[in-house]
Formats: structure tokens, sequence, C-alpha cells
């Protein structure tokens, strides 16, 4: 008899889920679309390079290497770069599921939702992005939503400035991440030379300010800032954080708020709810990733992870 | 540089081809709902066991053989066969995608939407889906919609009866799918002895009738068939040709028609619209997939090809 179960990592959505997730893309597209944002279909799968390490790849009979869509941005990027090459700016939507694998090899699917804004570079557009992210939460019903803004250029930039090893910068972005300050100030004490990068790390496990009280924080910040690199990356969260107004959610500044991919180059934020037990989303300026299709233009954007919203929907 | 094409075999769907395709799908999910059917949404991989050899395959890093979904009406089977069980009749639908291989080795990817009545033995539940199919094509603005229905079991029947090797079976199926009446009569009388079987086997390849010529074929097809079992798939076809009135599609009988996927087991049909090269859709009865499962019960289902549908919409 063949397996009967969906493979763990995977699930059938029934009848009413199935509606559920459907009155949920329904609401976001319909933000989406009044947000000026036109929906593209990529295909489940591409060609290997498209992705980044958590793609799962696989050689089919004709010898050639696809990878199963990991990852919407990626595809969007591609498209933007090609058939819609001459518009700008362009506003890009998308839904559907991505299948990634852990680095413990097996895959896993989720469900995703997400805008993309390609060919505009400043604060006006992080502000776009970040509208459309909390209106996209408010059309779910969820009005206690919070986005948790940082930025992926300055822990590199504080990292570099305090020559730390690919290790040792593994290590901080750890302690970072999980905000355990205990192991972060051993780790500055033992093997960061004093100064004000070591200080200026330090600081990146303090918990998130909200919008009214993180000009303080960014500030503070600045002043410790050891080069151009890490003030130019607090300064754009400064300016998205100006240019954000009214979003009908909390916005809030955590300066260790670091994204998995690879790709970001400015602001990075997560999108949190009450109830849900990890990120409902997030996304994050991406300038560097176009480029890579012969296409180098900016681009800021954010996916919704519609299994942690179902639930609360 | 990253390849900037779709994989051959996908495809991108920008902006106005997009909205084309969700005007499509929420059109046919309309005819679905009003006909009782509710949604079900399986997972892009599954088990390698799930699908047939058209399914690409792969090993993930935990050692685990996982397979991209290739054909809905196995999951939805094994859906029906599991959390469903209790339930009969069940009618689901499904919109998607599906990943195949080709014989060569490429994969390619292919949108589809379609429906399962689970748990309905009779002419009468076919009719049903081949008033659904009809539905579906006309709630698509295609007024001149043609359904040719043949039966999956009458063709094993005659060769089992004409003591065909497998070999000459599929060099039979093969001249019969072409319509291809040379080298079916070449075939006959050189590997076929002769006889009702072979008779009736010469038949196949006749044109299809339409619905109101169609029992004069299917009277003569019945004086030449060799066995119970080619009697009984005849009648199988002249019970849903019976029960299915004002489809509002024609309904034709083609005693030629086979359908490629190896689970159906009574009347199978392909669905055709003018402008459109190749079946829009298809479908039949299939009483012993959901049995894999553990759950025999009997089923009937069609599926729309929506690449081929979307340049007529």
């Amino acid at each position: 008899m063949e397996p009967a179960a969906p493979l763990p990592g995977t699930q059938d959505l029934l009848l009413e889920s199935a509606r559920r997730l459907r009155r949920c893309e329904a609401a976001l597209c319909d933000v989406f679309e009044k947000g000026g944002y036109g929906e593209v279909i990529p295909p489940a799968i591409e060609g290997a390079d498209v992705f980044g390490p958590e793609a799962f790849r696989a050689l089919d009979r004709s010898g050639r290497l696809i990878a199963l869509r990991a990852d919407f941005t990626a595809q969007v990027a591609r498209i933007a770069a090609t058939r819609l090459a001459g518009v700008s700016p362009l506003r890009l939507y998308y839904r559907g599921s991505v299948v990634r694998r852990l680095e413990s090899g097996p895959v896993y699917e989720r469900l995703q939702a997400g805008c993309e804004l390609v060919g505009a570079p400043g604060a006006e557009a992080d502000a776009e992005i970040l509208g459309l992210a909390a209106a996209s939460l408010h059309s779910l019903g969820l009005k206690d939503a919070r986005i948790s803004m940082g930025s992926t250029g300055y822990f590199s930039a504080l990292a570099s400035a305090a020559g730390a090893s690919p290790r040792l910068a593994g290590a901080l972005n750890d302690a970072v991440d999980r905000k355990d300050m205990p192991t972060l100030r051993t780790l500055c004490e033992r093997e960061v030379p004093p100064g004000k990068a070591r200080d200026a790390i330090l600081m990146l496990a303090e918990p998130p300010r909200p919008q009214t009280a993180a000009r303080e924080l960014l500030q503070r910040a600045e002043a410790l800032a050891p080069t151009d690199e890490a003030r130019e990356a607090l300064q754009r969260v400064s300016a998205a954080l100006a240019a954000a107004r009214d979003l009908g959610a909390e916005l809030e500044v955590d300066l260790g708020e670091v994204r998995g991919l690879g790709y970001y180059s400015g602001i990075v934020f997560n999108l949190y709810a009450a109830g849900a037990p990890r990120p409902v989303g997030g996304g994050g300026r991406y300038d560097n990733l176009l480029g890579r299709f012969g296409d180098p233009r900016p681009a800021v954007g954010f996916s919704l992870d519609l299994d942690a919203l179902m639930p609360l929907c």
C-alpha cells in the first residue's frame, strides 16, 4: 500500500482550511492591487543558479540541474531584469508556495504572498513597502501587528570595522539574532578590541524601540558608528523611519534585526503578530540582486508567511 | 551572470497573462463550488510512490526519495482515502500546476484545474462529471466545446481477446491513438487472427459519432464484442451516454479515445475546443486508484489544461 500521509514538512489544505487560505489570499491581493501592484506567476522550477543554498536542486534526466522555487523574490528579480527591464518603478506581487531544504537535508513547503517595488532607490520606496506590509496585516484583521526594522549593512560594517574573522562575525551574528546579551558580551570582551566598534556591537542586542523612541537609539548608535559605511546604514534606517507615517501598524527599530537571505543590502524588517510563535513575514531592500540578471536596479519588497498567518485569520 | 529566461518547458505569467489565468480560475471555481465541490490544496511535493512514471523524482539530502506533484488526481485519491475516508460521495476540486518529465528527460510544468467525484459508482456519477466539464468550458466562453468519450477497458479487452503480445498491443494502441487506419489495418492483417476481436479492433479507428448517432456505433461494436469484459466496457459508455443530457457541449463517442494515465478503469474522455491544437482537458473513471491508499472506492473526475485554455479565453 502507498504512503497515505503528506510528507513531513508539507500539508494538505482541505475544504475549510483551503477556503481560509483563499480568503487570506483574496484580501491580500486586494491590498496589493489597490496599491498599484500587478501579479506575476513564475514557474515552480528554475535554473539551478537563480536561488541560494536553501533551494532543493536535482538533475533531470537530460542532465540539466534544476531547482524548485525556493524564493519568489529571486524569480521576480529575474523577470524584472528581463521581460520588464524597461519599466521603472515596477510594482509586482506574487502568491504561491516555496520549497526549501533544511541544512540537515529534508525539504519543506511554505505558502507565501508578497510584493516587490523595483527601480525605486529611496526612503520613500522603503516606506511604501512598509506601509503595504502594514496594510496587508491589517486586511487580515491583525490590528496588533508590529514591524521590527533594522539594517543588514550595519552589522557587517561593525564586524568589518572590528576586524572580526568570518568565524567571529558568525558567532556575533548568532548572538545578536538570539538577543543573547551574555554571549555577546563574552565574545566582545574576549575577542573584540575595545573601542567604538565594540561598543556599537554591544548595542545590537538592546531591546527594540517603538517609533517614538527610536530617534534616541539611532543617535546613540550614530555617535558610535566607526565608519562611513556604518553611518550610512543607520541613516537609511532613520530616513525610512521618517518617511513611514500612519502605517496602521507599530514600527519599531531593532538594530539587531537580521534577515536570513543573503541578498539584502539596506533596511530589513520582520513582521510580528500577537499569537504567532514566529515572524509572519519580512522583507527589506536588495539593491544588488537584479544586477545578477543583467539589470542593476534597486529594489525593496516583503513577503508574508501564510502558514503562520492562517491560524490567526 | 545568471540565466535570465525561464527554463524551457516552463513560463512566467506576467500582469495581463496572470490576470487572464486568475479570471479563468475564478470562473471555474465558481462552477465547481456551485456544483457542490470543495477545494483541496495538496502539497507541491509527495512521497515518491504517489505518482506514475511521469513524475520527476529525486533524493533529498536526508536520503528520502521525493516526487514533484505530477498529477492532482493521485493526490486527491490519497487525501480522499485518508482524512476524508468516511465521507461518500465526496466532491473535491483543485487548481495549480503539475511538473512532469518527458520520456527523453527534461521536465515541464502545466497549469490545471479539475474535479473528482469519489464514492459514486454509476453512470449518473459519470454524467455529473461530464456535465461539470461541459459547464466549465461554457463558463470560459467556449461555446463550441466537444467531449469525446471512449472506454479504457474496451481496448484492453479486445487486445486480450485477440491474444496480442504487449508489443503488439502497444503498436495497436499507438495506431488507434493516431487514428492511423492504414497502420491499424496492416497490423491486424499481419498479426491478429481473423475473427470478432480483429473486426472490433479495426472499428476503433472509425471517426467519432455525435451523441445522436452513437447508439448505432455502440450496437455494432457490441455485436462484435468478443468477451463479457468488452461488452461491459461498451455498456458503461452506453449508460453514461444515456445519463448525460443537456450538457451544453457536444458529447461524441470515439471508441478509439485512449487517455495516457494508467489508472483509468471505465469511461475516459478528452475535451476539445475550436482553436486549441490539443485537447484542453480530459478525465474518466478510476475505480482502482483509492484502493492503493487503503480505501477501495470508485471515483470519476476530470481536469482542464489551463495553458491550452488561456489563449482561448
